[in-house]
């Protein structure tokens, strides 16, 4: 079985994409990240999800990021928004993390390189959050390149491939897409400020898409609400 | 005072690069990784370099790299070399850990941004060490491209840029430009396996390239050796 590391964060999106993987034949190496977010009940959600997804390993990296500040997730002192405007609109929302995709892909590029994998699954979303810059197919694609010359593998012409199934779908698609590979969203978390028990909000930015996501697409919502 | 991250890692190469930073007139944020290297007397070399170099502030950010194995440099099983070939030749030595400038230039991306800078310094260099895939000038100029469209700066216009000032010289020519720039060799540890006090082996692949460069530059190395 080809091995894959798919970026796990322990919410909707990214359980989506796990299974994608798993449909795809990869066998699922699953990478999640202490870096000091408010919604810590996430890391909880991320193990129960590489557990009942079938994952062959699941690692949390501890990095603290919260030293520098400077996003509404890991600042205590910015309040969560409750009613942003999404999409590219909006312009860069203040729940954005500097460079945090790009230091998690780096990690996930390191992991991969040591298993002897050239494939990397992460749940970015272009519809949804375009706001966010490390979101966007173009920035993607860049790190891809990027990743093609740092590597050891990728130098012996390893094709290291960034996979994004979800990039272009609306979270509509993504629950249904889910449903139909039979993901459990009942144990996800997607709120930015869940509680210890991984109870959600149901009025930040994320708790609205989400809930919206399930609305659309006609499907009953199995979040636990506070 | 403009701002710069600067990746210190307490050996030579990076101890000159703070001082062309600083000659060019930029604040330093030094910027040092305890990510279970051997060598963790280098973090004791960093935190004096950025003192007697005059940083404005220096961050150690602690990364537990050693549970991937896979290199010399962060797994004790694999001997570091004492005899290794070096150059393009030589292919990629065992002392290579697998995406470990992309991890240390996303955290300083990241610490950049905070900061308000699109500085970034690092001592990278494409002479002596080319076997390593991320310190050629292509991946850097890919890293960079990248690093525009990831963050919320680069997409405002900040022209990031990764500044590698030392990426062709030889060793030699690192040592005469710190030299003129009155940086203090003594205080740094180039060793992959330097002692508990930052005594140097002598021996391995990089206390050799070190030795060399003193001996070409026609000046006195300062080296402690065990």
């Amino acid at each position: 079985m080809k091995k894959a590391v798919v970026m796990l964060s322990g919410g909707l999106d990214s359980a989506t994409v796990s299974a994608i993987a798993r449909e795809q034949g990869y066998a699922v190496y699953a990478l999640s990240f202490d870096y000091g977010q408010r919604h810590r009940s996430e890391l909880d959600a991320a193990a129960r999800v590489a557990e009942v997804g079938g994952a062959a390993e699941h690692r949390v990296i501890k990095l603290d990021l919260t030293g520098w500040g400077g996003s509404a997730l890991t600042d205590n002192k910015i309040d969560v928004p409750i009613a942003g405007l999404t999409g590219a609109a909006a312009g860069i929302p203040v729940t954005y993390v500097p460079a945090r995709n790009t230091i998690f892909l780096s990690l996930a590029l390191a992991w991969a390189e040591t298993l002897g994998a050239v494939d990397i699954f992460a749940g970015m979303n272009a519809v949804d959050y375009s706001g966010y810059p490390d979101c966007r197919p173009e920035y993607l694609a860049a790190f891809q390149a990027m990743a093609r010359l740092a590597t050891k593998s990728g130098v012996e012409g390893g094709d290291i491939t960034i996979h994004t199934p979800i990039i272009n779908m609306s979270k509509a698609d993504i629950v249904r897409e889910g449903a139909r590979l039979g993901v459990d969203y009942g144990i996800t978390v997607s709120c930015y400020q869940a509680d210890a028990h991984g109870l959600a909000c149901g009025v930040c930015d994320s708790c609205r898409l989400r809930k919206d996501g399930f609305r659309a697409a006609g499907l009953v919502d199995p979040t636990r609400y506070a």
